[in-house]
């Protein structure tokens, strides 16, 4: 059994981690951690979880944890991890990050969009990006895993088999995200008060999104060169979810089998990953309560550009059941065990 | 393994069962059974299903299915399964039902209230009430089992104890009931339109809706003399759960620690009924998609009552996982096979 | 014109008031008074506002405010106009009180459902209970009107005739009532978040509720004798609307075209409610964003109860626009000025 | 006073409609026609409005209308106004058409994307679309008006400026848009059941909406030259509102202050046209209820494009409130007539 803790298990994040992990047959969930809630019993946070996990959180000691666990899962804020994590606690087990901290390979561009200093410089060469169907084999042999972003996962996804192929035009790149709101955390804000959510749709974010980069960093290493993107996010009255919808210039003489190849090359033998016809385009409901990522794409021949859509649901597939996933391929698990819940729909 | 089918495959209720049982480690869902979409793959129903459930639904032959299946659940409108279920398919195989047609014992009480014939009136005798915490052993020896309605589950659920133990004024019983909106089904009607469901509420039903026979029928023999509720559900803008909540006159002299002392020896050793404080009443989000039934109750001691809240997931305990447990029990399964999951909270 | 202020004008009941006012043709909104706002435009607060009521928000003295308006309303916690209201500012214009600090005749049953003292005792002689439909004389009279609670205008005009007439065993009324959630403020709490309220229901304040004294206090008047209730609010998944259930047992022999006639009654001749037929019950989005009350009626036989259904838009006739609809009483207006908008439905 | 009918009055625009008309001073509402309600009173069709609207819904005579009526609006499927509009009902009262058909100048462009014959081909030079704001002085000569789509109203208003003073490069126009799902009507089907609809986002018409050609039309007007876009809506779970979301590349050179001052230039005196600041882009609850649309942009400096985000109320700006805009120029009163409401927020 793989003895497990998550640090900052009272976010949403954390409890779909709790979910998923207490029912992982090959894992030992032993510790949660939560600042706050520290000397509360996991249940009087979320209520529904009453008789199921009583167990009381503790104040984090990523030194101490790091010794009686073989993998420890981080659920905290940017800037949080980079100055707790150390090699020694590498050494001592496997850490699978859900924040921001590792997954841009530059700290001088985590600086410039975080606005803020990164204090962790020296493990970065040691991070692997976890964005399983793409870096299977680099994680295998990791210690460090800086589990993809929610939007991240789905808008890199969405485009990668084209920008591998060298199909689309890279400058022309735009992707407009919409999320539920359970992507925007627990945190208490008037902005978050159901009465401004509900009946209501706004961007945000707009050209300043720190999952920009990150969608940069990926899409760039598959073309070869840089490039950079124009990313729109929104707040969607619903509560789990993430469509994004990427539009890119074809290049001239590209064929729509050409995409369909592209797609099949990358993704035929992917399980979690599902090619969708044009008439059947990706919804969130096709996905939600699964690590299923759904893309699909149509050409629009009057522009000569494609149009690609992807969904997940943000708290599985864009953050916690890729972390398990992660966690499976680090310890050479069936990649499925314990994640291979079926879309709700309902 | 345990060899099922599924006939009315395609309603809301029916993709609930599909998702179950397809999971259950020991079952192998042989057969989807749909009226309408005969011919067409599930997935074409349901796209979420897409590669998971691609198989083709047929039409159903109860007479053909149960030479082959050991147990046949039904999701039907009332009316059919009294219509197409026999003696000989019950000599064949198990039958879990998840409609209304077995559930009432008198079958001029389900004429009464349904408006409409009875047609299987040989086999009431046959049928057990499948409230799992309730006729767990007269399931056990069953062939035919009347799995109970939602708004049902909840109701008598929540004053079964108060109605054994006779603390109540029985004649004082009111039940007001909330749903979300699945429990109505996948049906196409002006009604069923999200902008007439959304940002509203209804009561509907009001002193007719035919779960009132039932919930009286129970609670009735429970007293051990018959008496009559007023009943009244209401529609909410939200997808899934039920919120009842009871109300009754306390018998002179009753005491909160007769009430708790009840709800305790009926159901403290119950795994999916949690007994909640009345400081943290039921709520429909703590038991999200599970099979778990809350229950908690308030004194009001200005007017001598006992209100009561229940809580369940409408398509899970409120209809197909308690069928799953319902086959558990009949197939001498551990009750919490396949039906283990923990509400989502989120 | 009237020369008009609001104080707390930011909450949602304040922004529905200054929408009112500002459109209202007899009204001259001269000041928006806010605490935490002051200095702030008001389209600060609310950006929907924008050109529209550009307006800087100050903080409140009603001793000079009252020097220079006819009428301000007061939208603000309780105990804070108790305390600020004094016999001088009445003496200068009229107060219309959205708070609770002058609802309830008797200070000490205020004190023992707020838990707090009542600072302005000497004033609550002075005050009148602003139901419109029920108190217009006496409000014409008034200097200083307590503007009642929503789910109190929806419980007692849901009860009122019934009282009024001795057709409803008064020991036997409970009051079951559902409401959006503008009516709990725009406050920022952990429990208002909207992922913690979509798709959930749940009660809340059961037995403790403080809406039930003021319900009780009304109804006991038109009964000639004092009684008691229960009252059970629930939290519903959308912005705007209560719907409250009332049921009562039947005094021997009411037949139903008594309680018609006791409706008739007290309604017919009421603009803003509505009596609906029983097969076509009271729903919010009847009313959504109008001034209008309905209600309805069923009798369950079985059982000898009534079951009467009210009504209303919580920020319309349960707090803003009957607010309007007192400030036209008291100053003689056509009633209906400025609050004759037609439900919106959708 | 203006006598006015409305041809398809119990979809959901027509319901705007008759709550405009209703309660506008210049307006006699003669006439709510219906094909499958006719002989039913309206308040039948929509019980929110008993006691309010209870006239008895005829069938539809356009002849025998355009004798007795000034103006008659026509909220009907596309196909049914070009067949039913003659110049004889022209010469008779002026028409203002909700629906589609006479708003392409090309009858071969609507061929070509509503599949169907055009059945008023003669009537189509005499038709003036209806965007009041760009084509105030054709409007006020005209008796036919095409009042625009809901998604067109958006998307024209938000790269008009743009287009006219030559600001971007018109090949590079991508046009997301999410609408709420009272603008796919009232009509009943599986699609629009809540539970399909909630807690679901999906892109749909992906490159075939037939809003496509109506955009394309009026921004290749003002760009002097014909240029195609990729049009992109989507289904949100909320009743109203649409945010429409356009993404252009700058032309070289092109400065903030230039873009700033084309929006300016083309809506700083419009009442009904706010232009907001990068810093607080539109939100559908910014305009809910209201006739507004909203405004805003922001510069991708690192892609060198402008993301121009426009908000309204699609049965408002978006079709009812735009439509009785286009009456009150038409009769030459004050635009704003009837239709001044303020947004609703929440």
């Amino acid at each position: 059994m793989i003895k497990a803790a998550i640090v900052g298990a009272t976010g949403y994040t954390g409890l779909q981690l709790v979910n998923l992990l207490k029912n992982h047959p090959k894992v030992d969930l032993t510790d949660l951690l939560a600042h706050t809630s520290a000397g509360h019993p996991f249940s009087d946070i979320y209520p529904s979880h009453k008789d199921i996990v009583d167990r009381i959180c503790d104040a984090a000691d990523l030194a101490v944890l790091s010794k009686k666990c073989d993998v420890i899962f981080l659920a905290l804020p940017h800037g949080v991890a980079s100055k707790t994590v150390t090699r020694e606690v590498l050494d001592n087990c496997k850490i699978i990050d859900l924040g921001a901290d590792f997954r841009l390979r530059a700290a001088a561009v985590y600086e410039s969009w975080y606005k803020t200093e990164h204090f962790g410089k020296e493990l970065l060469d040691d991070s692997v990006y976890g964005l399983c169907e793409v870096y299977r084999d680099h994680i295998k042999a990791a210690r460090l895993i800086a589990n993809p972003g929610c939007y991240t996962t789905s808008s890199i996804l969405s485009l990668l088999p084209l920008v591998k192929y060298g199909l689309i035009d890279t400058s022309s790149v735009i992707i407009d995200a919409k999320s539920g709101v359970s992507g925007a955390g627990r945190g208490v804000t008037q902005q978050m008060h159901y009465c401004e959510v509900n009946e209501n749709i706004k961007a945000y974010g707009i050209t300043t999104h720190r999952h920009t980069p990150e969608i940069e960093q990926e899409l760039s290493a598959f073309a070869g060169f840089e490039f950079k993107v124009t990313f729109t996010p929104h707040l969607i009255p619903m509560n789990r979810g993430i469509l994004s919808v990427a539009y890119a210039n074809l290049k001239n003489g590209v064929s729509i089998s050409q995409i369909s190849s592209a797609f099949k090359e990358c993704y035929a033998e992917e399980y979690f990953i599902r090619i969708r016809d044009g008439k059947d385009m990706p919804q969130t409901n096709y996905v939600r309560g699964s690590n299923y990522f759904d893309v699909g794409f149509v050409i629009d021949e009057r522009t000569n550009r494609v149009i690609v859509a992807g969904a997940l649901d943000n708290l599985m597939k864009g953050a916690s059941s890729q972390a398990v996933q992660n966690m499976n391929i680090l310890f050479e698990l069936d990649e499925k065990t314990g994640i291979d819940m079926f879309p709700m729909y309902i």
